[in-house]
């Protein structure tokens, strides 16, 4: 007899998750419950949805639940909401959230796919008109229908999302304020970058106020008319954009026993198996492990997401598989600055007991007399003792991209400093400089280690 | 007292061993000699020199002898060729290629940078004027100023340099028609990329000449009128270059004893010491190792003679030091298409011992949905039984250049198939898509494997 999966959320850990069970085991039946009207979309995408990039929030989308039960034999129910399970007899009660519609549906296996829901801060008027949340292609749509491009808008938050969504209403010609409660932006990285953000917003006329928190939205008639800051100062906006995190959706699975460890994510191990033996979890609602410091680690990230999925998939299949946890990577683009990082930052590492150090470098990430050469901006963290490479920063042109994608692999690989300045990179004068600014870096760290 | 070194040689390899003896002992005189008026140049950057992307020939030059001499405190002689050594006395005979002036110069150590002549066939009319061969700046600035946008030119050799010297040509307005003697372009790589390139330079309407090579240079008045090819077919042109490939400059150090190998390459250990106790050697004259087959192998690159400059200087000022081998990486841009490879090929691999086998994917390099998103070509190699990463190749976007050098580590690295797929790479739309091209070929080379 063939067993029965019901998966909770039908986006990017979700649907992965059903395509390799599917993929697996053919007779398998698969039933995903999705809330909103998409399916597999990228929703790292909106906020380039909503400058007008990309024109069509299909394109945003992988499948639409017609292919995916065409090609892939899955049965996904969008608009409907999982409102309860009842775990004694191993059903969930599943609601149609356009007519209402209530049904039970029994499962052998439940997946938590549920994601994360966006922080709504507790303050006066946040459910006014013009204030919006980006999680999903349905608040993408709404944002950008709601753009007026001589307004202005009010960002919440400096986060990446925040920043993104910052460019992407300016680029709409609107007038941009990020208010961010926090002294500098992006704290992760060392305040070098955050300089270098704070030039770029500057550069594009968008207004930073930082240590500051917004206390209450002000309306006019049910609508956005502005918000006050801690400080009591007023800013003018006819559109908010409240981007101060996300927490997993984690209450339905808890409800019936599921373990929740950080911030309230599923606890899962490497197969992606939650304490409850018929129960998995897997995407933005689970926590994982930070490959080189073993923490515990809350960090929602769309490939992420699509890999745990995967391994959910295999591990219900009977496949043997992995998540080996995360190096922290993380990448956005502000303006014309692109940013990105790996592994640990000094504070961490300090904290990991590692004897920790960085340096920074600027570099042509060209030959320099090769037309359009850029700055790369690029920090390494090491240890002092060992050269052990723990982490890196960069900034610059998108060919950062790259050179931290080398650098995972060689702080994934345990390399140190001198290691790095012996591998052989490309070098024409279209693609690199004759010495690549990684190994500028890994010179400039040898150096100040003194070996 | 301090010790006396003169250098043959002022571009990569000898300056950067001039710079890095000087910074650690300062006390020691350093004498370089160089053939031609220019030092320090990129000569990989001639053909963007000939076809006008960089404005003047000192764009190329990292310095000019006087810079050198007070920055640095580096004595160079430019147009200057050492033609004899007295290796009984030590000391050298130099002419100066201006005036004819000669004179003896003593050292106590002395240091190889000889580089590499171009390869010139012995054909009919190869001295004629109008032939071409792109080794220094010279050359470089009297092809520039022998380009009639018009005209008609033929390129003998469809090398890296070749197919660069095609595109500037093209670039510049020229008719272009390449002879390559081998039945496909860049024979290091798998035939699939010989195709991309046979596509890109149809594009651009380079016509492209296989298994034939030119016989005899036709002249009229002493000046190339065309090429006879070994087809007994005949090619106008008013202008030929020919990139056949170099060979390295080795007489000099031969004529004292120094043992040479490959093609006649010098003979170095990993400190760029030859085998007489006096003398070394860096830079395309020398022979080196390949990593990971261990093999010598002759393969002239400016970042080599950077790193195996900056290794013989710390060598003789007594600094532990040591140029590790190659791993072969390479790189061009032809026209809109930039190739690059790392590794061994799959031949290489199964001479090397290895179950070589080999995918090759092709994926969008940005989110799909992104503006501007181009395709990457990604081939891995890898063995079969144990899943060793042996080599890549890949073309399309100049993001393969960050991906290449990603496998450069991972290579290194010895990491797996399996490892490379579960590396934490960046996703972001404007950098990445969700799985990264190179998660997409991991997967590839695992499903082929089929664990």
């Amino acid at each position: 007899m063939s067993k029965k999966v019901v998966i909770i959320g039908g986006t990017a850990a979700g649907l992965s998750a059903a395509s390799r069970i599917k993929k697996l085991q053919p007779a398998t039946q698969v039933i995903v419950f999705e809330m909103t009207g998409f399916i597999s979309y990228g929703s790292c995408g909106l906020p380039y949805f909503v400058q007008g990039l990309i024109d069509e929030p299909f394109d945003l989308v992988s499948f639409t639940v017609e292919r995916i039960k065409k090609e892939r034999d899955i049965i996904v129910f969008d608009h409907t909401k999982v409102i309860d399970i009842d775990d004694d007899n191993k059903k969930v009660l599943a609601e149609n959230l356009l007519d209402g519609t209530r049904w039970f549906e029994s499962f052998d296996e439940i997946v938590f796919a549920t994601g994360a829901d966006a922080i709504k801060p507790d303050i006066q008027g946040i459910d006014a008109k013009g204030v919006f949340f980006l999680k999903n292609v349905e608040d993408g749509i709404q944002l950008r229908s709601s753009i007026r491009p001589t307004g202005k808008a009010v960002i919440i938050g400096g986060g990446m999302i925040g920043l993104e969504v910052a460019e992407a209403l300016s680029n709409s010609g609107m007038e941009v304020r990020i208010v961010e409660q926090l002294p500098r932006l992006l704290p992760a990285y060392d305040p070098y970058y955050s300089e270098l953000l704070m030039d770029e917003l500057n550069e594009h006329n968008v207004d930073l106020y930082l240590n500051e928190s917004v206390v209450e939205i002000l309306t006019s008639n049910g609508h956005v008319s502005g918000v006050r800051l801690s400080s009591d100062r007023i800013l003018d906006a006819e559109l908010v954009v409240v981007s101060i995190g996300v927490k997993p959706r984690s209450s339905l699975a808890a409800k019936i026993g599921v373990r929740t460890g950080l911030k309230g994510a599923i606890e899962v191990d490497q197969q992606m198996r939650t304490n409850i033996p018929y129960a998995y979890a897997c995407g933005d609602c689970v926590e994982t492990v930070h490959i080189l410091n073993g923490k515990k680690i809350y960090m929602p990230l769309g490939t992420t997401a699509n890999k745990q999925g995967r391994v959910c998939g295999n591990t219900i299949a009977g496949y043997d598989d992995y998540f080996p946890g995360v190096l922290g990577t993380n990448a956005t683009k502000v303006f014309d600055l692109y940013i990105a990082s790996t592994g640990l930052n000094l504070d961490q590492a300090s904290h990991a007991g590692f004897t920790a150090d960085l340096v920074t470098i600027k570099n042509n990430d060209l030959a320099s007399y090769y037309p359009n050469s850029e700055v790369n901006h690029i920090s390494l963290i090491f240890d002092k003792e060992t050269g052990q490479l723990l982490g890196a920063q960069a900034a610059g042109s998108s060919t950062i991209a790259g050179r931290i994608n080398t650098l995972v692999a060689c702080v994934t690989a345990k390399m140190t400093i001198w290691d790095l300045y012996k591998l052989d990179f490309l070098y024409t004068p279209s693609l690199a400089p004759v010495y690549d600014p990684l190994i500028i870096a890994a010179s400039q760290a040898i150096k100040k280690v003194g070996r």
